[in-house]
């Protein structure tokens, strides 16, 4: 395979090679790449941001991550996060860092997944920064929204008596992970080794290429149903249900039976000997949505595909509780990723 | 000195701990830190947005840079190439990876320098993203600012007998650099050496600390001046004025003895052996700004007290020249500073 060393382009040249097939879709993107500052124009929206970094070793390894990929779902999770406040992203700025070891076609790898998100969710890419390393790549998104007065929803809204919705499945993308650092141990052991993915495509997919839930934003509005608190599930449900809980001043009942599993997933942890509750409840990376709506919209949800009602919320002086399959309850606790701990 | 492990906070409780003293400032920030995005409203202005990534052992030295000068640089750094789009910077969001070198201290004293970078420009901190990191420190600063219809100013509007101006002075903070870059190497040599700074004061200060013009925006504003181009100068001039020229499709003359120069600078350069006016012209970090006035905006800029008028750009054929001492013509190219090559 070719490999073009990233010297040979300045850093100018280098960001117009990358950047030159992205195209600007949006009215609001006045001004994208090319000076100090891009120029966006928002006079009858709210303005959304959020950012993330990821760091290699800590976020990503790229030893059974393709650059691709990797590309794809570092834009994905931060069109997640706008959605989560029912919001449309719009833009986003991308700065990279990278080390020698990477070359022009690892970087157009990268930058082709990034792309492929941005055409899929109608994102413009107006900004960024590309920068040598020292050690290893580091990519630092920003994504820009656009949330109408009114219908923007925090993490603060959430009514005592407030149905818990949840969408897609929960764990799959953890049992995901588990596989592919199984294999990266058996390749280890034995560079012949064949990894053994077969029947296991979905879970491998929302590991390594998660989406972000546009159609059920797009649903809810279609549907009028305005949540009254929501956020995306990017550190497990029960980091997330504290956080609702604890800016909605809140608790919480959670059904273990009505939690949203995949099959795949299911197996995955049985083959593994893991609990798939937990892997539910704290696994992460799962990008779906998890929202509340008042009691007045359950027939609405009902009929709709793709979003579980897993509980309710309660008084704060409940706590925040799961009820196992037996009736038992068992006090929910955020052992979620933490890159810190 | 204390010294409390990152890894006794969780995420949140860091990012609280860190970020509890900045104050929200301005009415555009609806909703700050503490949900999947921050909630912005920009109604009647455009929004500006820009991005740095700064990553340890490339765009800075723990060595010689205290961490809360350090906040303070990558913070203003940003706001720069907001004022450059004749803006002003209103919000950013701060990501960073840590090693577990650093501790809580350190954080405090990096969140310090923004806090005061903040406080003086007006500016609030609403996200970002906190992670661990396997080496070093990695800061990522998008921020975001506000400008006027018709008021926002690009590099690619220079008309071709329009005015160069210069604001401040240019390669102080190069030498300031080299200044810190002698005394490690004297002081790894022998570490009971004293660092000689005496009478360096401002280098190292245009080094460590440097200021974004925000008081050269508000005097060109007072004085009804819109340059017709502009950027800030971190690369060094020659850099910028290539930008310039072939954004604006045009070709410029510089003046070698208008270039506004610090007395400070011109001593360090001949210590070292070096050429301030190399310096100027590709020293970078000035953070100052080029700008491009029309002709009928002569009277009022020769009077502005900071602003050097340092030459004026031409037809595009005539190419890119600086005129020296003695009358000879050089071509400009930019050496600037390139973290990729």
């Amino acid at each position: 395979m070719q490999r073009t060393e990233i010297s040979a382009y300045g850093e100018f040249g280098l960001i117009k090679h990358l950047t030159d097939k992205f195209k600007i879709q949006n009215e609001s993107t006045l001004k994208g790449i090319g000076d100090d500052a891009a120029v966006l124009s928002y006079e009858n929206k709210k303005v959304l941001v959020t950012t993330d970094l990821l760091l290699e070793g800590i976020h990503f390894d790229l030893v059974y991550v393709p650059l691709m990929h990797l590309g794809y779902k570092a834009a994905v999770v931060n069109f997640s996060d706008i959605y989560a406040m029912n919001g449309q992203p719009k833009q986003m700025t991308v700065s990279i860092g990278v080390s020698k070891r990477f070359s022009v076609e690892d970087l157009e790898q990268l930058y082709a997944g990034m792309e492929l998100a941005c055409k899929k969710y109608g994102v413009d890419l107006i900004g960024g920064d590309t920068s040598a390393s020292l050690t290893g790549l580091a990519i630092s998104i920003t994504c820009i929204g656009e949330g109408e007065e009114g219908k923007i929803v925090y993490r603060n809204g959430a009514g005592q008596t407030d149905l818990i919705c949840v969408t897609g499945d929960l764990g799959s993308a953890y049992m995901g992970l588990q596989l592919l650092e199984r294999e990266k141990i058996v390749f280890a052991a034995n560079d012949q080794a064949q990894p053994d993915f077969e029947g296991r495509d979905y879970i491998l997919q929302r590991q390594l290429k998660p989406e972000a839930r546009k159609d059920i934003i797009e649903l809810l509005h279609e549907k009028n149903v305005v949540p009254t608190a929501m956020m995306d599930i990017s550190d497990g449900l029960s980091s997330e249900l504290m956080h609702i809980c604890s800016q909605s001043n809140a608790g919480c009942r959670v059904y273990e039976d009505k939690i949203p599993i995949n099959y795949q997933a299911v197996v995955m942890a049985e083959e593994l000997n893991m609990s798939i509750v937990t892997a539910a409840l704290n696994g992460g990376e799962d990008y779906e949505l998890l929202f509340t709506v008042s009691l007045e919209d359950y027939d609405k949800i009902v009929t709709m595909e793709g979003i579980a009602i897993v509980g309710h919320m309660t008084k704060p002086e409940l706590g925040l509780q799961l009820v196992g399959r037996e009736g038992e309850e068992i006090e929910l606790k955020a052992q979620g990723w933490n890159s810190l701990k």
